[in-house]
């Protein structure tokens, strides 16, 4: 539906495409929808410059963790293509420097770092079962990296499969920032229940929360999810009381950052003011995010850290001087949302539902 | 402290200032803080000009309805005192006809038109007790109107007088919007509390949300607290859980539109959002604004319409375009906040408090 993060072959086709990957992929480029223009404009990056992916992971062309991931994994690829290595040794000592160059353009992104060292484990296993041919280990680098991708697609798809059994016809959903096909290889994470409910023909309304200081609702949700055609209404923030108790919303969903063994929800500030008002209008609120999403050692929200980022983004977030220059701020890029405001967890493995301690650690085939 | 509306004498004295007003006044002009520049910069327009003093009400140069009703009062004299009516009775034509025209800048400001009323009908008094001087008229004109500016100021120090009871040392305290003194002559309804707190030397940190999308949080709010020395942080307005989760917010104080006879409280939209965060946070939640401001002839706050203003303030806020250009948008300018959210209502008259329908009939010397 939506080609966030993609390979583009010389002869101009994209993959993955229909799920099928074929054999001659072999030269080609990571491609990227530039997210820094949007909503403006629709651009798309094509490159196999290792400065310049660095720079776009850096700039944020492309942003949510798990976009983030798929394209350092096809980047890597696109590098190593033009590897000059004459023997497998030197090409793995090639690989893993641009690995590390990747990997600290945002060094705090998990999935950056984890999808880098998942395409060098690939090779370095290639290698070490005997494949000696440079020419075939880019092949191999290549397909573990679309394979990364595909992952996250079908991961994506079974989140939207489970949670669109909450949506009825007719339905009005809040969600807030942008979980979506954007933040992923494609259909996202909290808006893939919704893409799911409008392939299956039900008459749905968004709202769509703009989400200051950077706004990913307004620039980033409402541009793909009108793209895509689905109905979806942009609203500030601070309106979101007022549609609910209008009401005009059905369910909420949310994506996440990191989910603790209780259920606590790390998510883009705002979540977790979303989430009391839910429970005053009595409206279901759920959490969409991979399972992987669940930091397992953490026992409950309150030990994660709230970065909190420059004042600049409050007082100049729309170009223009909209505070005192040398006002303070308090700007916390995250909040957390306590178990007891989220009425379920909405995962590619199914829905977790209350008691979250004791479902989650089924989940993870703990006792 | 803040010279948001005042006339200004053809030698630069300012009224009214220390409170006294004397009787060489003319010539002068209006003088307004010109709010459409904040915070980028401070300038004054100074004016006699019906046309100017009209589009200053229109472009919101100066906005709050009790500021307006100031501006226009003053606006009225200014104006009149230039005419060239030979006799009470042309006079009397001339200043009705201002008064129109100047009533039309922003036809539902209620204080605009009851401002102007007043005026012109003080004028009518003075007719019908004989006063034929047109000189004379013109003095009693700018009187009338320099007296509603210092009803205005003095309305704004008893709400802070009665207020700042509720203010402790070291108290942190949230606003949304601007009921501020750019929002009156002078202190302001909901900030006027805070003054009071920081003349007395209290040590109080504010919390201003930004307030979207017009921003009067962080453009006008912040603004003034910080010049007055008051210390001020901006937030989003998706902040203000975190805020008070985080144990920062003892009390909210915010301004009203309109009070119904119940207690329920249309402003700015998002109070009602803030008043159920204050809620689930157990924070105290109090409305400042005159008594005026109860409409006693409505029970409840059900049947206050809601204005809703163009889409173009939250796609273009701030003139870079932040959604997609033809994204639908919901943009209530107000919300209701019932009244079982609302601790107290500070009035010139004292605090209101719960049950609220037989307190404010009291009040209005109702059983």
């Amino acid at each position: 539906m939506l080609d966030t993060v993609r390979w583009i072959t010389a002869d101009g086709k994209i993959f993955p495409a229909t799920g099928k990957i074929d054999k001659n992929l072999l030269p080609g480029k990571l491609r990227l929808i530039d997210q820094t223009v949007l909503p403006e404009t629709l651009v798309y990056v094509e490159t196999d410059d290792g400065q310049e992916i660095f720079d776009c992971i850096k700039r944020l062309v492309v942003r949510g963790a798990p976009a983030i991931g798929c394209a350092a994994a096809l980047g890597l690829a696109a590098v190593s293509q033009h590897s000059k290595a004459g023997n497998s040794s030197d090409f793995l000592c090639e690989l893993r420097k641009t690995a590390d160059y990747l990997s600290s353009s945002r060094p705090t992104a998990v999935n950056l770092s984890w999808a880098l060292k998942r395409a060098v484990l690939s090779v370095e296993k290639s290698v070490s079962c005997g494949l000696e041919c440079v020419d075939k280990l880019k092949e191999s680098l290549l397909s573990e990296a679309l394979e990364i991708v595909r992952e996250d697609i079908e991961m994506c798809k079974a989140i939207g499969q489970h949670g669109v059994a909450l949506i009825r016809d007719g339905a009005g959903i809040l969600t807030h920032c942008n979980a979506g096909a954007l933040a992923t290889a494609d259909y996202g994470t909290a808006l893939s229940p919704i893409y799911a409910a409008y392939e299956k023909g039900l008459k749905i309304k968004v709202y769509s929360d703009e989400t200051r200081p950077l706004l990913q609702g307004s620039r980033l949700t409402a541009w793909e999810l009108k793209r895509a055609g689905v109905d979806v209404t942009t609203i500030c923030d601070n309106m979101a009381a007022q549609v609910m108790r209008e009401g005009k919303i059905d369910l909420i969903i949310v994506g996440a950052d990191r989910i603790a063994a209780n259920g606590d929800t790390a998510n883009k500030i705002g979540t977790y003011g979303v989430a009391i008002l839910a429970k005053y209008h009595k409206i279901p609120f759920y959490i969409a995010a991979p399972y992987s999403t669940v930091d397992i050692t953490m026992n409950d929200g309150s030990k994660i850290p709230i970065e909190e980022r420059d004042g600049d983004e409050i007082r100049r977030g729309f170009g223009r001087l909209t505070a005192p220059p040398d006002v303070s701020t308090y700007n916390p890029a995250f909040d957390v949302t306590t178990h007891e405001l989220i009425t379920g967890i909405i995962t590619e493995r199914g829905i977790i539902r209350k008691p979250f301690t004791a479902n989650i650690r089924k989940m993870f085939g703990r006792k």
